[in-house]
């Protein structure tokens, strides 16, 4: 089955969205994913996009997609590509999809000059796990991430606010 | 002892690169940084940065830097802050500076509209994670960090060269 993997353009903002959902519910979260059409319509394809996406299809048919945008490596002093989400509908899965979405987005990272990509994984995804360490992956579990959202964002930032 | 925080400047490059060795040094890899001044320039400076950074300076004297960008929430649908570096010299700690940063990366976070600011802690770095606590994060245990760099980043993107 023939795979193409092409940049996602506006018109593809619906599918894009189904395709966070679906993830989101495979990671257990169907009631978390908030954003609308106009959110990815507005972010992603005006002059300065905060993200770019590609869809893979088979035989004209969605199959899968991957998320990405940019981050810096303050050590290497290159910026580095950041992938937010890669997935494949259940439906799709087992004809090399993921991988070709993965070849694809690092090239992209060495034709940017990249000299990195990372992503994250859910610890119990174990299919991906071993999916990812069969291509090259290594896991920085040495690294806890952290976050600050909702009110304790707004009060922290509330906190600072008669400082110089 | 008044704490100033303010943005950086192209003419702060030098200093940034030292704030960014002597964190590396923090986390036990003082090798690890092969970043240039012209690197920081080039990519923090230029008419769309790939990076953003606070200078706090008490009495005219450096004493720490935030180093930031944004990323992406698909399931919110909006840009969130991510805070690449957090770093204070020691002699400069214990007087609040850490914590003026991330007051005002957070209140810059809320001004960009992002829902949420995240970044991360090394697991050994007890006396980070629990000023990040008291600070209100929270830490996203399930999710493992993974990455792809180097010749295994390289050889990933070659592998799919023949794909349409």
């Amino acid at each position: 089955m023939a795979i193409t993997i092409r940049p996602a353009v506006a018109a593809d903002v619906p599918q894009i969205l189904d395709f966070i959902r679906a993830l989101a519910t495979y990671e257990r979260e169907p009631d978390a994913v908030t954003a609308t059409e106009e959110d990815l319509l507005r972010d992603g394809f005006g002059p300065n996009p905060f993200y770019f996406c590609l869809i893979a299809e088979t035989e004209g048919a969605p199959a899968g997609f991957a998320f990405y945008f940019f981050n810096y490596s303050t050590w290497l002093g290159r910026p580095g590509l950041y992938l937010e989400d890669l997935f494949v509908y259940p439906e799709f899965r087992g004809l090399g999809i993921g991988k070709a979405l993965l070849q694809r987005v690092a090239a992209i990272a060495v034709e940017k000059g990249c000299p990195r990509m990372q992503w994250e994984v859910l610890d119990w995804n174990t299919p991906a796990i071993e999916f990812y360490r069969a291509m090259g992956a290594e896991f920085m579990d040495e690294w806890r991430n952290v976050r600050v959202s909702g009110t304790a964002l707004q009060r922290l930032a509330g906190s600072g606010e008669n400082r110089t």
